[in-house]
C-alpha cells in the first residue's frame, strides 16, 4: 500500500457568488478519496498565505453538515490574494513553495481562480516537472467576468448575469413609474469583455422595452453617436434604460470613464475617478437637458448570493470535484473547462486543457453577437446565457438574513 | 336598498417594493365587499392621471390569479406622480376632481403614498366637507424612509431594512477577502432620517465586526472626526465597512455631499454632484492614503423584489384592506397606521389617525437609540426592526427571472 498523500486547495483573485461552491466540490471529492487523500488542507489567501505556512484543515473548520453552507456562502471563504509568481524559475519563492508542499505532504494542489492563478498553475507545474517533484497542479476556473478562454464558460458568470437580469428588470419597474422624460444608465462590470453587460438583455419583456441601448467594451463608442441615439429613442419612449460595460472605449482605445477624470477636480485638487456611467449621464444632462441618473451595480454583481444560480452553484461544485478527480488521474499544469454537449436539453461535461493555453489570455463577446450598430445583443447570446441562470438556491436564513459559514 | 358605490385607489411617491402589495389589499378587500362597492378604479399615475380621466377597472386589467402576482412585483402597478394640491381650495383642480368622482361614481377613495399623499389625503376630504360631498377619502402609508409620524412604522421600510442588512452583510464578505488593508464605503438611502441607514447594523455578526461605523442624519457629522476615527480603527482591522445616510449634514446643516459639489466640476464646466459616499472616499484616499471604494446601494433599496420581506408585503396588504374598511366605516381624512401591540411575540394592529396630524411631520431615528458618539445603533433600534424583516416572499419565475405583472 502507498502512503496517502494530502491535497491543498487555494482561492485566488477576486471573489464570486459561487468560488466557495468550488471549494465545496474539492473538500467533497477529497472526503470520497480518502483511501488516496488523508488531509484536505485549505490556503489561507492563496498562494501567498501559503508560502507563509497559513493552511486549516478542512475538515475540522467545516465538520459534517456544516460543508454544506459553503455553498450558498459569498466571497472567498479561505480569503484570497493576488499574487504572480515570478517568471524566472531559479526565484527563491519556488523553492519555498515545494519546501512547504514537503512539509505538508501536499501531492495534489487544486487552486481556484481567474488567469492569474491559471498562470500560477501553469509555473508551478512547470517547475515541479523541473525538479521531477511529483505534486500535481490543476486550476478550477472562477470568474464573474467569463473572460477565461477554453472553456464554454466559467463558474461565477451565471450568477452574476442572473443578478445582473434581475436587477436590470427592477430598475426598469422604478424607472417606469413616472409619467415623464427621464434616462438611467446602468453601469456594469466588465472591463474588457461585455459578457455580464450583455445579460442586460434578458430584462427584456416586450418588443421596444427597456433596456434600449446596451454598450459592450467590444464596439468602440462614439459620445456624439450616443447622445444622438438616446435622443431620437426619447422621442419615442418616455423612459430610457441604457446598460453600458464600466470598460467602453472609443476607436482610440481610450476608456470613456477616463474622459471624465480628464476634467474633474476635487477639493483637494485631485482627479475625481468616476465611472463612465457617471460622465455619459453628466454628458446627457448637459446636451439634451433631460431627467438622468446613473446607477452603478457594482461589487453586488459578484456576491448576491441570495439572487445565485442555481446552475452555476452546481457547476462551480462538479469544476471543483472534477479538478481533483484530475490529479488521481495523473494530470498536472491542466485547467477544468466546459464542454456544452447540447443546448436543448442543457448537457454540460468537464475536460480538461492545458493552463498555458489559458493564461493571458481573453475571450470576449464575438462580434456577430452584437447588433451591427453595436447597440443590442443578438439571440445566439441569449441562448447561450439562459440555461446558465436556470434554478434557485436554496436559502438557509438565521433571524430572517442569510446564514453563511465563517472561518474563526 | 342603496345604490352601489365604485371605489377609486391611486400610488404616489417614490416606488417601494410593496406599494403593490398595498393595491392588492385595497382591491382584495374591495372584491370582499361587493354589495357595497362595485368597480375597483385604478388611477393611472395617481391624482394627476386622475384629473386627465386615466382609470383602469382593477378586475378587467388582473383578473382572478393574476391579482396574485402584484404581491411580488416592485415599483407602483399603477404608475406614481409627484403632485401637490394648492392650499386654496378655491382652485380650479379640486372642482375638476370631484367632477371625476362624480363621473365615475366614486364613493371611496383610497391613496397609497407618503407625506405629499397624505396631504392630498387632506386636503381632498377638507373639500368634500366643505362642498358636502359624501366621497370618503383614506391614506395609505407607503415609504422606505420609514418618516411617517403616528404609526410604529410604514410598509416598504421592512423589504428596505432587509434588503440593506442583507447587501451590507455581503459586501463585508466581499471586502474581507484580502489580508489587506482597505475601507469601504457604503452609502444608503434617508435624506432626513436615517432608519434604513440604522438597519445595516444588522449585518454584523460578531463582535467588533463590520459595519464598524454608522453615521446616520440624526447626528451632526464632522469631517475631521470621522478622519480621526477611520485611521484609528484601521489601527486594529484590516478591512473597515462604514455606513453613512445619503443625508449626513454638519453642525450647520450643510449636507456633506455638498461640500463635493462645491469644488469638483466637469468637463462642460459644471458641478459635479456626486454623493457623500465618494465624497468622504476621496477624503479619506487623501488624508489616510488607504485603499478605498464606496458603493452606493441606491434604487435597488426601494426596488429588489427577490430580497423583500414577507411581513413587510403582508402588512402593506394588510393596511390597504384597513383603507376599504375604514371607508365603509364612514371615516375620512384619515391614515391608515399600524400599532405594535407586542414585540414577543410580535403583534401588529391597524387603527386611523388624522391625516392633517401626519403630513408636513417627520419622524427621525430617537437619539437614544443612537450611541453618545454617534457612529453605532443601539439595542432598542434592533428590537424594533427585527420583526419587520423576518420571512420570505414565495418567489414566481419565468425562466429564471422573477415573474411580475405590467399594464399593458
Amino acid at each position: 500500500m502507498t502512503k496517502k498523500i494530502n491535497i491543498a486547495v487555494g482561492q485566488s483573485g477576486g471573489p464570486t457568488t459561487v468560488i466557495n461552491s468550488s471549494l465545496y466540490g474539492v473538500v467533497k471529492e477529497a472526503i470520497l478519496n480518502h483511501e488516496i487523500i488523508d488531509k484536505v488542507y485549505g490556503m489561507i489567501n492563496g498562494i501567498q498565505g501559503f508560502i507563509d505556512g497559513k493552511v486549516v484543515d478542512m475538515e475540522e473548520v467545516l465538520p459534517g453538515e456544516e460543508l454544506e453552507l459553503l455553498k450558498n456562502t459569498p466571497a472567498a471563504y479561505l480569503g484570497s490574494c493576488r499574487y504572480k509568481l515570478p517568471e524566472n524559475q531559479e526565484d527563491e519563492v519556488y523553492e519555498k513553495i515545494f519546501k512547504r508542499f514537503e512539509e505538508f505532504n501536499i501531492g495534489y494542489f487544486i487552486y481556484i481562480g481567474g488567469n492569474d492563478s491559471m498562470d500560477t498553475v501553469d509555473k508551478l507545474s512547470r517547475y515541479a516537472k523541473k525538479i521531477n517533484s511529483e505534486v500535481r497542479v490543476i486550476g478550477v476556473p472562477k470568474t464573474i467576468d467569463n473572460d477565461l478562454t477554453l472553456t464554454d464558460h466559467s463558474p461565477g458568470f451565471g450568477s452574476a448575469a442572473k443578478y445582473v437580469a434581475t436587477t436590470v428588470r427592477d430598475i426598469v419597474m422604478d424607472a417606469n413609474v413616472y409619467d415623464t422624460h427621464s434616462v438611467t444608465i446602468v453601469e456594469l462590470m466588465g472591463r474588457h469583455a461585455g459578457w455580464i453587460t450583455a445579460a442586460s438583455v434578458l430584462a427584456r419583456k416586450f418588443e421596444n422595452d427597456n433596456p434600449v441601448l446596451i454598450y459592450l467594451p467590444e464596439v468602440a463608442f462614439e459620445v456624439e453617436e450616443f447622445v444622438k441615439r438616446v435622443d431620437a429613442e426619447l422621442k419615442v419612449k418616455n423612459n430610457l434604460i441604457i446598460c453600458v460595460s464600466e470598460g467602453i472605449k472609443d476607436k482610440d482605445g481610450t476608456f470613456i470613464c477616463e474622459y471624465a477624470s480628464e476634467a474633474g477636480v476635487d477639493n483637494f485638487g485631485h482627479k475625481m475617478l468616476t465611472g463612465c456611467g457617471k460622465y455619459l449621464e453628466n454628458v446627457i444632462k448637459d446636451k439634451l437637458g433631460v431627467k438622468v441618473r446613473s446607477v452603478e451595480l457594482n461589487v453586488n454583481q459578484r456576491c448576491k448570493a441570495a439572487l445565485a444560480s442555481l446552475t452555476d452553484i452546481n457547476e462551480a461544485a462538479m469544476a471543483g470535484s472534477y479538478g481533483v478527480k484530475a490529479c488521481i488521474n495523473g494530470e498536472t499544469g491542466k485547467m477544468v473547462a466546459f464542454v456544452r454537449k447540447s443546448n436543448e436539453p442543457y448537457e454540460l461535461v468537464c475536460e480538461t486543457v492545458d493552463c498555458s493555453l489559458v493564461c493571458n489570455q481573453e475571450k470576449v463577446v464575438p462580434r456577430e453577437w452584437i447588433s451591427e450598430d453595436g447597440t443590442d445583443i443578438k439571440k445566439e447570446f441569449i441562448d447561450y446565457v439562459m440555461p446558465l441562470i436556470q434554478g434557485e438556491p436554496e436559502k438557509v436564513l438565521e433571524n430572517g438574513l442569510p446564514k453563511y459559514c465563517y472561518r474563526k
